[in-house]
């Protein structure tokens, strides 16, 4: 009864993400990159197809989609592998933070941007987001390798060092900064990972007995849900991404985790196509058409890129340079929350061609990644598209 | 970073709905019921933890929720068991909006309003929204009953001559009514119902073949999500609802059955809960502490029940006189529709009040028919609670 519907944009991404997907597939490309393109294809900007004005209702059917992707890796991830990588781990997250803010500061004070846009850009190019990297390695069956292992848990450390710079930048626009505030974000985010890794795993395999009423049958997948939408909203409330609370609850999840590996494909089938081919429907190619803009979109994606990807191929070198090379292209894509830090900027002053800059950079990570990576992954796991045939089906998701 | 997160509501209404519906369950009772209560209390009008502004963002999970019920119960029907039933679903759909339409036009117009506010009214009781009697027939086993089949026919029946009404009542709102809209609209339903049920079931079983391209593996789930979201979108495109599109799909849905029928149900288990959580919390308890406005909306909510009961067991009466209840109980509740005709009239000028009133009798309609129904298809399907086993997990849904 109402000219345009909410239903009309799902199916028209939908549709549009999984035949380009499956198109890139059948070329041997990963079906990500597909589902991005189709997205910047139908969106707002160039076809015209969907999303004008609807982007925060489609933003909860993004965020559902990636969420469900994180805890599908999660799931496929163990504690004990994440422990083993520790070191590079937390190497990898230290340099990829302190590198790109560095160089984003240095960038945007070298061309005489006024403080508050030189701190918002350089924390808004900071924290790595992992979906698109978790997509490809998923894609190609390589999310239990080492490397991918130090992509994961340098994910962590990065978006854990992300929101203490957040803290600090958004402190002194606003005038000063908190320590009180800074000590109590560390305490939360302490309790946080202590609450999920000390006590998670057995939590988990108590819960289902916990709510388990009489009479009622057990549902490992109703845990898994609750879970990992709790530990979602959970690590979104104290300021960490959502998908990092998604990713720890598939790592904790123990409750018949067959089972839940079975019945999270046809949601991952479902939800996760949207994520990317929504976010791809963000990028305005118009942003190009200004000189201007398009010079300071091209320098802060590059320095972006560079800085994010050196701190990951030295935090990494241990595991020799291969593996560390595609730790630091694992590590470029930055997402929501360079979105949110640079929303955040905007209520404080921020430049509004900056936060056009900040989209730019975002997407743009995102879409270089898969073609970067795929590469490299193939070399350094040359089965990678040998996966057991019954597993196969999903892959093409 | 943000103080409030649509995850936090999705995590709130996920957990209370589920709680309070396995709660219900233990105690014989649909989860469906303790779904929708755990939603009015979570709600922004009583407890407030979830909802305030976030209303749009969460429609489209509760709208994603309710299509993937009605596929799923359109999978449980076959066409052929539609047909069998076609002369009283066609009888039930006639007078269920017959009757309440006439019963409406006359309460509003013997109580003075104008006729704006009348027809309006009128029109927005008219249209059954199957979802919840769909979900009961499912808690309890009883869809593939024969007054289950008349209730699925009726309503979509009911739906495409509650089009018919709202076409008409607007038209003469806006100062005339357009014969060639009519004409046009009545094409598109035919246009739409020839091409779904004629060429429906022969197509989803050659879209494999079409959609399919060499190398990659199929995915019957695909085809199925693709069919789901398009004949939704469809059906709203032409004025339908979109869960009788949703319904279509899974009713025309032939290749592959088994699978999709397996994999839908996690997507079910994640998804169909927040429809009934957000539509309880839609009411506003406060309605009901303005006595003019209680009063008319206890007038308005008890002819709706009447004149659609009536009108579903009259219609049905050749199914014997306990079938014929329980088809005039299914068709009570109203839903989307009634509201998106209020809305309409919003525009049109129909009284605020009166929008509060539609609101609170598609609530009440929603929340009276579980506790009416089950006892009636508990009578009529002695052994409604036993299913088998395997099945007997996701009944808990």
């Amino acid at each position: 009864m109402e000219g345009h519907s909410v239903l009309v944009d799902l199916f028209v991404l939908f549709a549009a993400a999984k035949v380009a997907g499956e198109l890139f597939e059948h070329f041997g490309q990963p079906a990500v990159v597909g589902e991005l393109l189709a997205g910047i294809l139908v969106g707002p900007f160039a076809l015209g197809l969907v999303g004008a004005g609807e982007g925060e209702v489609l933003e909860v059917v993004a965020e559902l989609g990636v969420i469900i992707l994180l805890f599908t890796v999660g799931l496929e991830t163990s504690i004990d592998d994440l422990r083993a990588v520790g070191r590079p781990a937390l190497i990898v997250g230290f340099l990829g933070v302190v590198l790109p803010f560095a160089a984003g500061a240095g960038l945007m004070f070298g061309l005489g941007y006024d403080s508050t846009d030189a701190l918002f850009v350089s924390a808004a190019i900071v924290a790595t987001s992992v979906g698109v990297t978790a997509r490809v390695l998923r894609d190609l069956g390589a999310v239990q390798t080492k490397f991918a292992r130090v992509v994961l848990g340098a994910a962590v450390v990065d978006d854990i060092l992300a929101i203490l710079v957040l803290a600090f930048v958004a402190g002194s626009a606003e005038g000063g900064i908190s320590t009180v505030g800074i000590v109590v974000l560390l305490l939360e985010v302490a309790a946080f990972l202590a609450l999920v890794l000390v006590f998670g795993p057995r939590a988990t395999r108590r819960l289902s007995s916990v709510v388990r009423i009489p009479g009622v049958p057990e549902s490992p997948f109703l845990v898994a849900v609750l879970l990992t939408l709790g530990l979602a909203a959970l690590s979104e409330v104290i300021g960490l991404a959502a998908i990092i609370g998604a990713f720890f609850a598939g790592l904790i999840f123990e409750f018949r985790r067959e089972e839940v590996v079975t019945q999270i494909e046809p949601v991952y089938e479902f939800l996760v196509p949207f994520f990317f081919a929504i976010t791809g429907s963000r990028l305005d190619p118009n942003v190009f058409t200004d000189p201007t803009v398009l010079g300071l979109a091209s320098v802060v994606t590059v320095i972006a890129i560079v800085a994010k990807g050196a701190g990951g191929y030295f935090g990494a070198l241990e595991l020799g340079r291969l593996p560390a090379l595609a730790v630091g292209v694992g590590m470029v894509p930055r997402g929501e929350v360079g979105l949110i830090v640079a929303s955040l900027g905007l209520g404080l002053g921020l430049d509004a061609q900056l936060f056009g800059v900040v989209i730019a950079m975002t997407v743009v990570t995102t879409l270089v990644t898969p073609p970067l990576l795929t590469p490299l992954v193939r070399r350094i796991v040359p089965d990678a598209e040998e996966r057991p045939p019954e597993e196969g089906h999903f892959r093409s998701i």
